[in-house]
Parts: C-alpha cells; structure tokens; sequence
C-alpha cells in the first residue's frame, strides 16, 4: 500500500537521513550519517511517512491533490537543525566588551565596571514582556533561516523568582506563535545575583525553596540548567539544585568544567541529566560516568573563539571514546553572538577536528538527544516530526565550508515550508 | 547656498566618515573613524555632496522632488566596503579538501591526488565564460548583501594566455552588468600550470612575453599580481613579472611572505606596488620598506584560520609602526569561502588583536587605497561616490560583533539604493 502523503521534498541529491550506525541502550551516540543519493522525503499531517529512492517515488507515495511539493533539485536535505543550547531571551548587546576581553581586560573589572552577565540582568530585568517577546521572535526568524527547526532556550537573566517567571512566559509565548519548537530550560542558577553577594548558599536556598516549585507549578520548563564552576555554584549546590528540579518533574541540564574542573560532569552523570554543557576542563573519569549514564557532551567552541581563548573541549577524544556529542550556538549577548548552525560546525572542524559527518550528527540527533527530543526530531525517519532543511550545495560538506554563507533554501517544520520562498507568512 | 541633491540618508544614529585622523604624504594610514551622531549624508548624480548633523539637514540640502530618501532611523551608516583581495571567478569548490587538511594531509598529497589549485584549474579552463559569468553575478549578489560596494577581482585559475583573458573578460561583463565597482587585476602568476611543471623560468616567459602585452593589449586589467612564496615564484621572477606589468600600464600588487620569508615584501615596496598581500612572515625590513613606499598590507585571516593553522599576520605591529593595514576576503574555492567583511572583521579582532575602529579603516579607506580607489571611495566626504551601507545597529561595535550576522539593511552604490528594501531589480 502507497504511503498518504501530503507534503513532499523530491529529488534531494543527498537525504541526510541521519538514521544509520549505532544506538547503544545506554543513549544516543553519533551516528552514521547515511546519505541516500538521489532521494525523497513524504509527509502526512507534519510526520514522516516515507524516505526513499526517487525512482520509487510514484509507486511508493500517494501525493493528496493538495499536497505541497518541493523540488530540492539536486539540492542536499538534512533534518532540521537543534541548537540544544541557547540563552535566547535577554535584552541588551554587549558589544562594547568584546573589544575589551580581546585586549586582555580581566572579566572580573570588566564586570565591577558594571559590565558582564550583571549588565545584562540589569537591563533583562527593566524590560517588559511584550519587547522581550518581539526580540525573541526576531531571534527565532534569524535561526531558522539558518535551518534550525528546533531550539532550547534557557531563563538565567532575571535572577528573582518573578523576573525568572516572566522570561519563561515570554519563551512559552514565543513557542507558541513561532514555528521552531521551543525547549524552556529554568535557570535561576546561572549567577549569584547583585542581591546575594557573598551568600550563594542564601541564592541556593531561594532557588530550591521559591523558585523551583512556582517555575514547576506554572508548567513553564522542562529542564532546570545550573552553573556549576568554580566561583558561579559548587557541584555541591548544583546537585542539590538539580535533585530537587528531578523531584518536581524537570529534567536536568548543567554548564559544567568551563574554566577548572568542577566535578561538574559527575555531578551531570550522577543525577541523570540529559546534558552536560562546555566541559573544557572536565575530568576523564566525568566523560566517563557522563558515558555510562547516557549524557550527552553539548560542546560550545563559538565561546572560546569569541573569546580570544582558543581553547576547547576536547572533541576528539569524547567521540573516540564513544561520548555523545552535540554542538550548540550557545547563543548569548556576551559571549557568543551566533545564530545559524552552520557557523558552529565551521568552528568544529576548523579548531576542534570535528568531521563533517560527526558535525552533522552533533548537530541533528545528538542534540535532540540532549534536550530530550531524540525520539521526535533530529533524523529522518517515517514517524519522526518532517523537520528539515533543504540546501542550495551539490555536497553536504559544502555546508560547514562555506564559512559565513547560509545555503538553507527551504526550511520545513512539520511539513509546512517556514522559511524560503513560498513560506507562509508568520504573523502581522 | 544649499547643496542640491537627489538622495540622502538621514537619521543615522552614528555616521562613520573615516574621513578624520591622519595621512601622511607618504601613502595612507590608519585614519581616524570619526564618528557623527545624528546626522545625514546627501548625494547627486552618484557623488556625495554634503555629509552633516541631522539639525542642519533642511538649511543645508536642497532635495529634488523626486529625490530618494533613506532614514536610517538610528542605525550606523558607514562607507560601503572595499574587499581589496578576491579570487572571484572560478569554477567548482574544493569541500572535501577541507576535513583532508583539517585532519593533517600534507598539501602536496592533496595536489598529488588531483586535489588544490589545479583541480580548480582544470574546471576553470573548462567551464564557458556564460556559466562563469553567471556563477560571478550570483557571488557579487552576496558579497553587496553584506555591504560590498567594491571588490577587486583576481584571474589566475586559467593559467594559458587565452584562458586568463577568458576570466578577465568574465570579471569585465560582470563589472559592467553588477552594480558592485570591480577592479580588475591579471594573476597569470598564480601558480605555475601543469604544462609547465619543473620549468618555472619558462612559465614566467611566457607571463611576461605573452599574457601581459595581450592583457594590457586588450585593456582588461588594473593590476597584475604574483605569488611571489618559497615553491611558487621567486623574488626576482616576481620582480621580473611586476616591472614588466608597470611598463605596460598597469599597477602591481603581490601575493607574499605568506607560508615562510620570501623576500615579497622588499620586492613590493621597490616596484612601487599598491599593496602587499598576506605577510605573516615578512620580514620587518620589508614592512618598513613598505611603509616607507606607500604599499598597503592586505590581511586575510580567514585563510589560516580556515587551514587550521590560527597563525595570523603581525597586525598590532604592523599598526603600531604606522603601516596602513586593509583587510579582504581572499574568497576563493580552496582556503577562504568567505563574503562579507563583517565576518573577516570579527576575526581581525578575535584573532588579529585589531579594534573594532581599525577593522572599520581596514574594510573601508585603507581598502581603497589598496587597489588604487583612495581618492573616490572608501569615506563619506564630499566629491566622494554616495558607496554606503546603513546597518540595523545601534553600535558599529555591533558589526564585527553579530558572529555570523548580515547587519546590512540597504546598501547604497553611486546614490542607489543596490541591496535591501526597494532595491533596484539588477537584472532580469
């Protein structure tokens, strides 16, 4: 019996199915890309019906007289992209500081200038819903004409349970009215604000006791992301933070072994998280334990580079000893002004000796992974959500080539064209 | 009396004439910004006529009544960019030698397995100047969406005098049919071709007593350069080529010093070259010498970040001594695929040591006088071309800072609006 289908990508070059090699029970892995020349991907109702050889097309599909086709051409078609690490909602640039960092000026003044995440807190806090939510969609608009279908996005900028509370709602509304699915990630612990200076452990409790249970009781995350590195929480509180997340029905994330090995990894392995995020510095035995429990590595390298550091997570060695790996823009107003993916996986081979295949992967199904999702989006596969993206490029290594360059012709999120030309109008 | 005018940009929130600073006799220098706030730049007939504070803008401009009008609302208005080092027509890109090189494949394996310049070349001799042209349109497309408004253009994937006069056609058909100015420059000494593999001497014959005399014969050239490095072409061929050029008419310029010493730079400065390219190793003779001569130093970052080899020019020292630095793309299929300038400016900065205001210079006036432009592009000042580019910025900081991010909201060639909202259809 033919497939019901009532959207479809035919004559993609290359269909990066992303749904080859190995799946270990203990997590995801990186797999094989598997890349089918000359081949189409049907959809009904915004899931995967069918991905095969164009030649079967006709005999294997049962296009609806309505149906919506588009014509890759020759074009390369991947899954949608996931940015699994974003700090989508904040108001207010830090330009002025890049320049600053570069020429050696230690955060530390550069935050008692009045500058660093605090700046930003500061001016997140100030700003009302309604602007924070038009930024937000801006930003969404921009990721997705790079391809990403699906992005996580974390709190962290209000630093009170009511201004915690409202950048939530702004990332629910902006889920909402945005095609690309939205993941909230609670992170109330991402600094020590103003107000607890010298008393993090006073912050903790506010987290924990407050924080925690009205985030949890408004529906409005589901996973909690903590800061654990030396001078921002200890693996001490951030166990304790992400413990009593799991217990209200989040799941847990963590920033970890950034700057120092924090014990951060471990902490990560140790209560299930689905992520542990930058680890420059963790340990061998965290990798490890992250390894055994199915953690996925969510590597970052826009920071380092941005920061003049050029220093990074060790890549190589995570995916040889068989650690998921993802990659992320870690999209932030300090640090890492990237939106599109295809940036990040430039960054990963130019300095981190990522391939191209493992890039692909990392930034598909692992990421999916790491926030949750791995069963619905990341791959193409009949019954997975029809999230894709369809390129201008012969090749899907053209893709991290072309430094800088966004060959996305036609992103799809559930089998409606979003971006590119024929999309349907989003709002106003 | 007031200035008459058929177009203006009012209402930019920081005016960046890089008309200010210093230049000395000898050649251009790092010049000064100068930054006004609020304030307009008014054109006519292609040419600005006025630029000044948003205050006077009524008592200073007479506007046409079918004048067009730019408000810029705030944003940043800045020179529209020179990309003073292209290699811009070319056929087929070289994607997969990137994971080779990244994963440490010598160069000459690469060349040895049909890879490297001459795969390019190959498919360059073999590609018909329409599918040329067409492909160098599409490529000036996007260069002028980030802001390009002038951009030199290289041959040097033919390599036979009647395949470099081929390219030169290419680059003098889309000079005509693009809005973007291109400059046109003769690289017959790119590479020695296959045809004459252990004989370098007889390839240089043939540049000097056959391509330059038909080149400059058919007026098809504003330059001639030569990759004067170790294994490539010597110091006293390069010099050889480069007088012989001069004598013809045309300027000199000179690939050099890139992979070890060569010698490229002393040779610039002496021939009187516009400028010198690359020079991560030249020696600091060489670069006073080229202070002292006026020859400017093109930058290319993109090229060893892209090899993975992160070791940059000298351009804090170069700076510091008061040698004029510009920075370009170096866009060609193998080691930059990089278009717009922003992206090579948050390089300059991230791995450069350069600031946000000589990344401006660098992209704007020194650019200019790197290809021979600095008396009519390169700054906002009266009798100048109305080349400009208004940014969705509040900041110029913001520019080099948006990783990735294509601020451009118009861009403004000779008075007319080229790219962004209400832009002129090009063709077709």
């Amino acid at each position: 019996m033919r497939a019901r289908a009532d959207f479809a990508v035919v004559n993609g070059g290359q269909v990066l199915t992303v749904a080859g090699g190995r799946r270990p029970k203990a997590g995801p892995a990186m797999r094989d890309l598997e890349i089918l020349t000359n081949a189409y991907v049907a959809a009904f109702r915004g899931v995967i019906v069918d991905v095969g050889p164009q030649a079967d097309f006709r005999s294997r599909v049962d296009m609806e007289s309505e149906a919506a086709l588009i014509d890759a051409a020759g074009g390369v078609v991947a899954p949608g992209f996931v940015d699994p690490h974003t700090h989508l909602v904040f108001a207010g640039w830090r330009e002025m500081e890049f320049g600053q960092r570069l020429s050696g000026a230690p955060y530390m003044d550069i935050l008692k200038a009045g500058g660093g995440i605090i700046s930003t807190v500061a001016k997140t806090r100030a700003a009302s819903e309604r602007d924070l939510l038009q930024a937000v969609l801006g930003r969404l608009d921009t990721a997705m004409s790079w391809g990403t279908t699906t992005m996580e996005a974390k709190s962290g900028y209000g630093l009170t349970t009511q201004s915690e509370l409202k950048l939530l709602r702004v990332l629910a509304d902006a889920g909402s009215a945005h095609p690309v699915e939205v993941v909230p990630t609670f992170m109330g612990a991402h600094a020590v604000p103003p107000e607890f200076k010298g008393d993090p452990d006073g912050y903790v409790d506010l987290v924990v006791e407050e924080m925690i249970p009205a985030v949890a009781g408004a529906g409005l995350a589901r996973f909690t992301d903590v800061f654990c590195e030396e001078g921002v929480f200890t693996a001490e509180q951030s166990r304790r933070m992400l413990l009593e997340a799991k217990r209200y029905g989040m799941g847990a994330k963590a920033h970890c072994d950034e700057l120092a090995p924090s014990g951060g990894a471990e902490i990560a392995a140790e209560v299930g998280a689905v992520s542990a995020e930058h680890l420059l510095m963790a340990s061998d035995d965290g990798l490890e334990m992250m390894k055994g429990a199915g953690c996925v590595a969510v590597l970052l390298p826009v920071a380092p580079f941005f920061l003049g550091k050029d220093r990074y997570a060790p890549a190589r060695k995570m995916i040889d000893m068989g650690l998921a790996v993802a990659l992320a823009t870690d999209f932030n107003p300090g640090t890492s002004t990237a939106q599109g993916l295809p940036l990040v996986m430039t960054l990963a081979m130019a300095r981190m000796g990522m391939t191209a295949e493992e890039c692909f992967s990392a930034a598909t199904i692992n990421a999916a992974c790491a926030v949750g999702l791995g069963d619905t989006v990341g791959s193409l596969e009949t019954g997975k959500w029809a999230d894709l993206a369809v390129f201008g490029a012969e090749d899907y290594r053209e893709i991290p080539y072309r430094f800088g360059a966004n060959l996305a012709k036609w992103v799809i999120k559930k089998g409606r064209v979003v971006a590119g030309e024929g999309a349907a109008v989003r709002r106003g």
